[in-house]
């Protein structure tokens, strides 16, 4: 029996999404509840896929196999005791036995907070702190440019060996809300630190030390050297995740 | 010399405001970082007023001297790089050395934010989770009958032996914003677990378990067993401190 979950976390206490031996991670708290579910045998999550260390997800999916039905809401009952106070599991599912919850993706987006308010100690670990204006105009010119289909390699993870980057983004924008910056970044998938990096130049561009077309440039250059400073990940959420039909 | 600094820190990570020998509190990670700045020599601090584990505060204050006189903002930037990131020092001004932050105080002022939306485990240290409906109307007409001049006996903490439960609330009311309960209580002082208490007997109001009335008679008692659950610490914010002219 497959079930498809959908389910929030608190990153700021995880070693990311992606299970790891003797570290606390978000996969490994998910596997050892869903281990006492399934009468005390593994089982395997397949989630849409990781998010870093310190990144937050407010609708994350993933899918797992149990031995025996269950009703969906027992599922999600059972998981949110057994299930530490930083995750929460919002929704199960049943699903189809060839569904699967990376290999079908059709989008997913995130979303990246800036605050250029006061800092504040109780959003510490939710935004990216930054204290100095930054110029909303030239980031929203540039950030327009990242969407439609790119070779994303000036973005990506140096050393991260793909066979493929090229992606396309169906939306990027960015809207304010008091202090705050958020971009919204929507695509059929993101290359390791692809959003940071984005947003990263996307700030060189908010402080008027690049031009905002140079974002043509550096997609043209497809070498990680030209973008700019990988921008913090407790600004970051993964906020949905779209399927095919 | 003395100094007057208005602080905030997500109290989630401590034992409360007041110092604890081996604990880790708010108030000790100040005097920690304030007998660096001051030669180390010790120095006490002396808050507005105390708050429990797991409470923050957005602009609290406290007073203390220095052996010498040292420009405001030397101040306080040497103590945002010396305190964790949990606590964060928003002003320094020197005050007359007659000044004193918990005896000059004319107002305080909290805010409770309750949570009638899903769970979310980004906020789990800064709302009071509630899953059931309130009944908003009835809260509103409950919370308007604690302002003025009462005997808060029945709200404060059992067995918290005081010359005096006469306070005075000025301002008490409700707003909502999305799933959010926001309560505010601003008056001349507030007693232990005095916020805390009326928070959870206007939840019952809410709940519609008693009528909004019954605050009357609560209050007449004088007696904290007439009174309901305490309302849990993390929904709680000293939200502003105000001060004699």
């Amino acid at each position: 029996m497959r079930y498809l979950i959908t389910f929030s976390y608190d990153g700021s206490n995880f070693f990311g999404y992606q299970k790891q031996l003797h570290k606390r991670t978000i996969q490994n708290e998910i596997e050892k509840a869903l281990f006492l579910i399934n009468g005390n045998k593994n089982v395997s999550i397949h989630a849409s896929g990781r998010t870093d260390a310190l990144v937050h997800a407010l609708n994350q999916k993933a899918h797992f196999d149990l031995n025996k039905e269950l009703p969906c809401l027992n599922i999600k009952n059972a998981l949110n005791s057994l299930l530490p106070k930083d995750i929460y599991i919002k929704n199960v599912e049943q699903v189809n036995n060839n569904f699967h919850a990376r290999f079908d993706v059709k989008y997913k987006e995130y979303k990246y907070i800036i605050n250029t308010g006061l800092y504040n100690p109780i959003e510490r670990n939710y935004v990216y702190q930054y204290n100095k204006n930054l110029d909303i105009d030239n980031m929203k010119k540039g950030i327009e440019l990242l969407i439609g289909t790119h070779n994303f390699k000036s973005f990506c993870k140096t050393n991260n060996e793909q066979l493929d980057y090229i992606r396309t983004i169906i939306k990027a924008n960015i809207e304010i809300e008091d202090d705050k910056i958020i971009l919204t970044f929507k695509g059929n998938g993101f290359l390791r630190y692809m959003i940071r990096n984005m947003v990263g130049t996307l700030i060189k561009i908010g402080e008027n030390k690049i031009n905002y077309k140079e974002i043509n440039n550096i997609l043209k250059k497809e070498n990680r050297i030209y973008a700019f400073k990988t921008a913090n990940a407790e600004g970051l959420y993964l906020n949905d995740v779209f399927y095919k039909e």
